[in-house]
């Protein structure tokens, strides 16, 4: 179902503090917490001694300690106290899994502990980078991380999904250019000139002018997604004069058939407008949540019917996310070929050029 | 479990409009609307493409569209627009059922599509019929369809689970008389003369008198029950003064142990009466709410059993019950041993007699 | 998972009165009522006709009568009357369980009813004894019964689960001495001299002057268990000047993996106190819940990794409840081994004796 060998995203930075977080990804639960020096350790949330969850208890001078009986543990998973006794066991660890913080976000290695190498962490510093400023939420999702990813690289679901915010016919009906980078990456293009702007876009540049727009989505598996909007009103220069946000979709699997969805929405205008930013978040988790909702009874019958194969019947929409699975698939057959298999990411995207429009790139 | 080839009552017509109205049939989803020139459509309730429910979508221009990837499908069930291209796949085609109106009902066949004959719809046209006047109603069982009609064809139950409305002593002491007619329907007729009327009845005659009761519950295989309920101030004619109403159960399975309760109260008298009306409406909605209790604790505790025969031991109220399961058992059996096999309803009852009373119709 | 010969208690007294009680034990539904007689009944909560649980119906005359079909059963299972007929059938009974009133409770035995001796009701006097006061409450626990157990033989747990009311580090950081009396019984004492009161010793005291404290955490299997908890102010004598009590916690299976949780907390001073009274019943509530939302969380987490053996690594305070485990799994095996086996239940405390400070008690 998921490659192991690879960093997920596991949280937002600011999620996780001195105090114990927790989280379940890839089957299996971990409690996160920041120890003094700022560190962040990331254990699994299972005491070895009568197997209750760590997070029933609280943190104690940078060491977890248990809600049943206290037992304390460092960030290595040692056993560092055990109450109404002097010696702690010597041979009993909790599990400990690489973490790393960079972009903003946490990230975690569940596979291989010796194979994680923070060079593999995909660049994500839209999240944090200046001349951009990101917006960001979590949801969780009732669905498979893969249904996700495929609604992520099929944006004309928008139109029907997203009417009220940020889709319109225009969508739907623009044609698709699909193409794979470096073995790693599909990106689906898409261009719509001389449109009137959905609701979303109407607020983002203050008027309902016509706009050209265009609309890239781009993934890199296992679950990472940023899709590239981009517009200008119409007469004016797509270069010098365009808005572009960076919706980013971290989609890690917390089960089989449940997902955590982090986003950031970074854009590169207007950085300092709380006001705007207020209002991304509250159209953006309304913008999800409609996709949730569809995703959701998607995953209920694909789990009634067996978990068949899709799509079941051929739509130019699916290239790019039959692609995508195409890249999923390939990267955990390696891994399952060759245990100590690990992707290389490639970049996702470069912020000194401004896609040009579909015309030419079609070409 | 449920024999196919036959009709089941699928909604009131009423409930089926230009907008899809969902609802599951003998384990099938199932969506339904009205095409432009009011005809009824049913399709099986699931997007070929990527098998997302229909039913997230919307009609547009007669056509149901998916609310995925707006991909939108006809009455037949044929593809006639995907977004983005113009060419339509001719071979993906999504199930459809035959249905038909009539009684205010909406009838839909499961079953093998070339044996769905109009012809076999069982008589319910006390639903719409002059000189009768309906209320009708709908409730949702967590218990299979069969435990339902087994209840429904025992009327003794109503002395103890709806001792509020229409039960009390008379009805569980009066002696029934069961018989089966041409070999489809099962019929339980009791007599209670002269007795106190129970809280329904002096409403529906307007005093408390004693009455005259008769009671005839009536039951045709798969799941078709009427329960004919008339009587008469005690010293006053049967034929001329008697008061009579038709309680009509339709129980459609929804799935193994769930069924829809589609019902219809018609009554022959003080047909303008729409304060009566809206009283037959409460009063039978709390009356099933009773029996929709008990009847979903028995399903429960017959799966913990592994679902025994019922019943267990030999009363004589058994007697209906256990004839209209048998019924039901050949028309299974029949259609399993012939795949072409449909049963043809009977009738339930004829409005031309008023029944007799018990001591003639014991003879 | 549980022995069957042997008394459990069902429920307090005064929970089981005229009207029908229905409660699942060791996996079987049963109905307790009083006959007029005061004599209390208790039967498998399902009806021999149509399997629906005679707890939907209301007792007549002494007898439990059916919520379906008005069948009227006595106390002894025997079916005495059927609505409709002269007859009842002579050959269907409910099973009956052997039931006795003792200590303000009711008892139960679930297994061989031949083998059911009042004698063998462990001594609970303290719930109605002169001189001693109990107050008395239940919760429901989805826990295996087991876990409860050892939580209470464990009272180390005290400092960490139940910091807010009787816990504290003095708790955790006491020695423990455990004992094993007669083969049945399991004993853990600590004693805790000069220590401060947590906050429910504070209110029983009523200041928060220091204490010297012991506890005896006691066990019988299969579900039994006492705590004694007592206390002096330092410098007063721990004879004379003592406060004693004594928490009862009678832990009967439900289900494999849902538990009853009886308890009385029974005390030796300040009996008319009725202030005192409310105040233990609602702290200990507080305190049980806390221990149930651990044990629950725990129970899942087991059932999640097929149900290992516990405890996984050795701490000091497992000693007791790792002997508790021991007891009770001799006394399935030995029922096993020999169906007519029955355990004699031991004396679990005796009122004559304070016991004397750990300093003299572990020599």
């Amino acid at each position: 179902m998921f490659p192991k060998n690879c960093w997920y995203v596991a949280a937002h930075a600011h999620e996780v503090t001195a105090s114990l977080f927790a989280r379940t990804l890839l089957n299996q639960a971990v409690i996160f917490w920041r120890t003094p020096d700022g560190a962040i350790a990331a254990l699994e949330d299972r005491c070895p001694h009568r197997l209750v969850p760590l997070s029933t208890g609280k943190t104690v001078n940078g060491l977890v300690e248990c809600g049943y009986h206290g037992l304390r543990f460092d960030a290595e998973g040692a056993c560092a106290f055990v109450p109404g006794q002097d010696q702690t066991p010597k041979n009993v660890n909790v599990k400990k899994f690489p973490v790393a913080e960079r972009h903003a976000l946490v990230w975690i290695w569940m596979g291989e502990a010796s194979l994680a190498d923070e060079d593999l962490i995909p660049d994500m510093h839209w999240m944090d980078a200046p001349g951009w400023r990101a917006t960001t939420g979590y949801l969780h999702f009732n669905a498979d991380y893969r249904l996700v990813n495929d609604n992520l690289l099929d944006l004309s679901h928008e139109t029907y999904i997203h009417k009220h915010t940020i889709g319109n016919d225009a969508v739907a009906d623009a044609p698709v250019v699909t193409e794979v980078i470096d073995d790693r990456v599909v990106r689906a293009h898409r261009e719509m000139p001389n449109i009137d702007p959905p609701p979303f876009f109407a607020l983002a540049q203050g008027h309902d002018g016509r706009i050209n727009r265009w609309q890239i989505a781009i993934y890199m598996a296992p679950g990472f997604n940023m899709t590239e909007v981009g517009f200008h009103a119409v007469g004016t220069d797509r270069v010098d004069d365009h808005l572009m946000m960076r919706p980013i979709h971290l989609i890690t699997p917390e089960t089989d058939h449940t997902s955590h969805y982090i986003w950031g929405l970074a854009r590169n205008f207007r950085l300092d407008d709380d006001e705007l930013h207020e209002n991304i978040y509250t159209s953006t988790q309304q913008t999800f949540s409609e996709d949730r909702e569809l995703l959701e009874m998607q995953d209920c019958r694909l789990q009634e019917e067996g978990m068949p194969k899709l799509p079941q019947m051929a739509v130019k929409v699916d290239k790019a996310p039959v692609t995508g699975r195409r890249l999923l698939d390939a990267m955990i057959q390696r891994e399952t070929a060759d245990p100590s298999y690990c992707a290389v990411p490639a970049l996702l995207a470069d912020d000194g050029i401004v896609t040009q429009p579909f015309a030419q790139a079609a070409e």
